[in-house]
């Protein structure tokens, strides 16, 4: 994959020159080096932390100011309570196997992986069948040219059975692995130990809040749900109207066991989540749908991916949903803002594509997923998640607190329901069933219409029913006549109470950096060394850099000048004053981004102006400061491109960058 | 205390108002409220997480841009180790004690406190002398009045006794507050029991990191130490240059034994830190001092309080820092640009001072500290700490790493130093000292001058001494002259080696959000039910309300232009269609502290423009739309006030604004 990944300028990505430019300019780093650094940590250095603020910035402005969302900002705290209900105590796990000798803790499904495809690996050398050395990065070719032995010849059979069980892996059980590296002895690689059964592990990172241990608590795993308890205050806020979309901006946690592929799989990592809330009986439309049906997408359905198939097909949004391929308009609507999105921050548009999750992906709950996938040199990376997460979680959460989170609105008109009723005898019921009186209440108010009427029926034989009580130990119970009876019931209702459907796009902001990074990353034709990072002017962490001709006092009362001005117009700068010939002092501040450059020369001391440079073309123009701010100050707010700028200013032919 | 504190107009503050207020439009809520919410952790809603990002946008803009500073993002996830060498596994701690028959735990000073109050607050009654109730918030005064007993008068010398214990309990060691208990018979207030005695409960969120349990963590208290830690690849960015400034905007916890005071004092919020380092030999000078010399602040020294004073003084940061009043011109210097920071968000500059620190607050490394309070009706409430923190973190860094935590800068001239040295022997040194030699040599390099002298006579007389190694479980060791040596030598240093001075101004954003919404709240002449938030415009949630004259579907278009009009220009904004009168959907509004209003009504079908509004005076003008967006824009950019948009448009006398 990684020799197939080209830059923006269709050069061959050379990961190890774009990562030592990474480290150059502190753009990141593992955490606490000192102490050792931290796998799965990062600090952000000035350019990644302000480029992070920008396009933050501009999320806020696309989603939450042009959409009306409510922002929210929730606890990352979160009590044991809350995630059990949602799901995360259970099922927010990965297997892991021990090696019992050396203590390491490794992955299951990525232990298996790693030691059958390198058995494939060594077949196919056997056979003397071309390997695709391209799969491989280059560390792990290194440690595998380590422990390289003679290549082994698999017999047909396994061959296949292995290949097979590759294509498997993903909707295996803890069991069935535990099976599997059994059955075809997997070991340690490091070490060359049997493992232990894969055993569950909980990816939450645990503590406990106060000090009397009565509290225990998770750091939450994702935003969304500090957003559906806090149902009541949206709907409160926007007058009990749906739909309505909350949004947060928050720092979520998962406990990798073992973390690979820097940025994109770390342990704290900062996420933006929609949550937007729509009357399931809408048909799911939005309002503003019929702007953007004209649209084109990349999308790479459920099927296409069957056949085996990885070329989207490009086609409205209108049209996609017309023909169901996307379920519905709101999630149509958001798969084109989400697109939206990532061309004002930059992205490739050629490195984008929308996957549809297969069923298998799927939680149980879900109507429908698309990811939002960049290609970076990784491979196709789910940056976005789009998913239709139905009524699941405001439900749960309902019953398990008994806190209503529903909409409830007045019927335009009344209507009459007709409905098998169980109604207990007020009396009689307290004294007989005592505390397990609500859970019984609960059980019947859950009879469905069918089982109500056959109660009915038998009630008038047997003069008794069962009735299953799944929070009774016995988990059922017989009620005679004497404090139930069951009876069709007509009634008027004018309200209308219901569970919103959510929908939510989920942005791992990490990773659309590392990627963002990856995409404007090249160098100069013909020199691999004067690397560039063509950040759009709207993000690029430092606008301006300001370079006189070279060392000489005579300019500093316009550097001070201009200065002055920059801060004036709020904008970032650097000011390069070291000795080095211009040529290098632009070539050295093009790997940080900076899209603009201001030449303060001899000419400007008489009052001539001064020359803008345009980083991308290295093409320069002169006019006087005004004119060259006012230019610069429109650029950043993406109002004017370079090529308006260069209409209207007077191109400036100064001598060859070079640097020497 | 609360009934001398007064609304910016003047009025008394009612804080039940005002907490319904904020209730009422959803700013904040106590996190997690359908599972049973929990104390010292909140959720923000719309208008209060909009204000954050508002306040937090001014003041990067403030800082990190206007002052060049390296803005950072460090991991809150932090190793045991770093925290254990920062001094905060053993410091960062409250006592507390435990009522063992109800399990309570109760924090030792607030319980010594309470209780000794409440005793001389009976006798007070007995004595018949005027209690202070100002003093007592609502809540509490109910609480006593239900636990209210008859007054008790104190003999003379214990009521003296009492109020020499309560302006020292600052002081007291867990051990002095244990006998203090004892001596007292202070028991839990709730339950009447004797608790245990005090026992020291760290206040850090513990974690694990990975699956192995071999990875203690903490969720960090501060965000200083990985700006600390990140000090090598800051000098690399700022090219070995100081001063030089990190910055970094991230969340810290504490583990409040039992928060109280709202967002004043809760588990989980955000900060904004910044690590000033400078060369102590430069005098802590800044190269922008001068333009902020003739600022005046209201500071309140270490002598007035000594003495019982409460007054600041006001004085010039010039004269403050010529005097010693204030330490040096870098802490002057931002002293002056906190202050500045807070007339931009709307601080009351009358309700701010600067604080220094008794000596017995301070970190013992601390060279000095001055708190900018805000009065709020809870009192002064410290909002940023600027302390001057020396050498010591990144000293304790590099002694327990060995990571080199200094800058290292060629000397202008070489300098001949002549020294004590010791010299080891190094042929037979490694054998005779074998796995101590590392050991002993680290201890010999930490040698005084004159011990290394007073070494050197007693070698010459005795061929043997005895040096201190605190690493060696015997704590010394004996050297005889065949493998020491000591001697002074003169060497040629070309280059200079330092630790940085750190001065930390350190924000506690949500406490100055707290105080600033305190600071905007007032309302209406006449009429305690029609509260205004009076935000600036800047940092407003939404800058502007859209009023059609009433439900008519005329305005459709009108309001659908003035829509698309203000999402060009990036404003927030609401449309209030409800069928209320126009006074009232102001006035409902104006809680949410929407800054401006625009009115569609009749004349604007006949193309005669909109009124905009101003909140603070309701006074309107009318113009057209082009007019009045250029108006909002400046106004919202802090670029010109309500006073220039009414010189230049029309006044418009609308009917009163009335809610019927």
């Amino acid at each position: 994959m990684a020799s197939d990944y080209k830059t923006l300028t269709g050069q061959e990505f050379d990961r190890a020159a774009f990562e030592s430019l990474l480290r150059r300019k502190v753009f990141l780093w593992q955490s606490f080096e000192p102490y050792g650094a931290v796998k799965g940590l990062f600090d952000y250095g000035p350019p990644l932390e302000t480029l992070e603020a920008e396009v933050i910035n501009i999320w806020r402005d696309h989603f939450i100011r042009h959409e009306k969302m409510m922002a929210l900002k929730c606890s990352m705290l979160t009590p044991y309570e809350v995630l059990k209900t949602s799901g995360h105590v259970d099922k927010f796990a990965d297997y892991m196997c021990k090696d019992p000798k050396t203590g390491e803790i490794l992955r299951s499904d990525h232990l298996i992986k790693d030691v059958i495809e390198a058995r494939l690996k060594s077949d196919r050398e056997a056979r003397g069948e071309k390997v695709e050395e391209a799969e491989e990065d280059l560390k792990k070719k290194k440690k595998q040219a380590k422990a390289a032995k003679a290549a082994v010849k698999l017999d047909d059979e396994v061959r296949k059975e292995y290949e097979h069980l590759l294509a498997t892996l993903d909707d295996c059980t803890g069991d069935d692995m535990g099976a599997l590296i059994k059955k075809h002895d997997i070991r340690n690689p490091g070490s060359g130990n049997e493992v232990e059964p894969p055993v569950s592990v909980n990816l939450m990172f645990q503590t406990q809040i106060g000090a009397t241990g009565k509290e225990p608590a998770f750091l939450r795993p994702e935003t969304a749900q500090g957003q559906f308890l806090s149902f009541q205050k949206l709907l409160e806020y926007s007058d009990g109207q749906l739909p309505m979309a909350s949004a947060s901006i928050g720092y979520s946690f998962r406990n990798e066991l073992s973390p690979r592929s820097g940025l994109l799989r770390v342990r704290e990592f900062l996420m933006a989540e929609v949550e937007h809330f729509v009357d399931p009986e809408s048909g799911k439309k939005h309002p503003r749908f019929a702007a953007v049906r004209d649209i084109k997408l990349p999308l790479l359905d459920r099927k296409t991916q069957s056949a085996g198939g990885s070329t989207p097909t490009v086609t409205t949004i209108g049209e996609a949903v017309d023909t169901k391929l996307v379920d519905n308009e709101t999630l149509g609507y958001f798969l084109v803002r989400i697109m939206q999105f990532m061309q004002k921050i930059g992205i490739d548009q050629n490195k984008l594509r929308f996957r549809q999750h297969m069923a298998n992906e799927m939680a149980h709950y879900a109507a429908d997923c698309w990811d939002c996938e960049l290609l970076s040199s990784y491979g196709w990376i789910e940056c976005v998640g789009c998913a239709d997460r139905s009524a699941y979680d405001l439900s749960v959460h309902e019953k398990a607190t008994g806190t209503l989170l529903k909409v409830r609105e007045p019927l335009k008109k009344p209507v009459q329901i007709t409905e098998w009723q169980a109604n207990l005898d007020k009396k009689k019921s307290g004294p007989r069933l005592k505390k397990d009186l609500a859970k019984v209440q609960a059980a019947l108010a859950d009879l469905s219409q069918e089982f109500k009427e056959k109660c009915s029926i038998t009630m008038e034989k047997e003069g008794k029913v069962e009735i299953p009580v799944p929070d009774l130990e016995a988990g059922k119970i017989e009620l005679d006549k004497e404090i139930v009876s069951f009876a069709k019931e007509t009634r008027t209702e004018t309200m209308r109470e219901y569970t919103p459907n959510v929908i939510e796009p989920s942005f791992g902001i990490g990773r659309i950096l590392y990627s963002l990074m990856e995409h404007v990353f090249w160098n100069r034709e013909g020199d691999a060394a004067r690397c560039v990072m063509s950040f759009k002017p709207t993000v690029a962490p430092v606008k301006v850099l300001v370079v006189p001709l070279q060392k000489d006092v005579k300019f500093s009362p316009l550097i001070a000048e201009l200065e002055q001005r920059l801060d004036d117009e709020s904008l970032s700068f650097k000011v390069d004053q070291s000795g080095v010939s211009i040529g290098k002092r632009y070539s050295r501040n093009d790997e940080l981004g900076i899209p603009f450059g201001i030449t303060i020369d001899y000419e400007s001391l008489e009052g001539k102006g001064f020359t803008l440079r345009d980083r991308d073309s290295t093409k320069q123009v002169r006019s006087n400061l005004d004119e060259i701010l006012d230019a610069i100050v429109k650029m950043c707010k993406g109002k004017e491109g370079w090529e308006d700028v260069a209409k209207r200013l007077p191109a400036y032919e100064g001598k060859e960058e070079k640097e020497d």
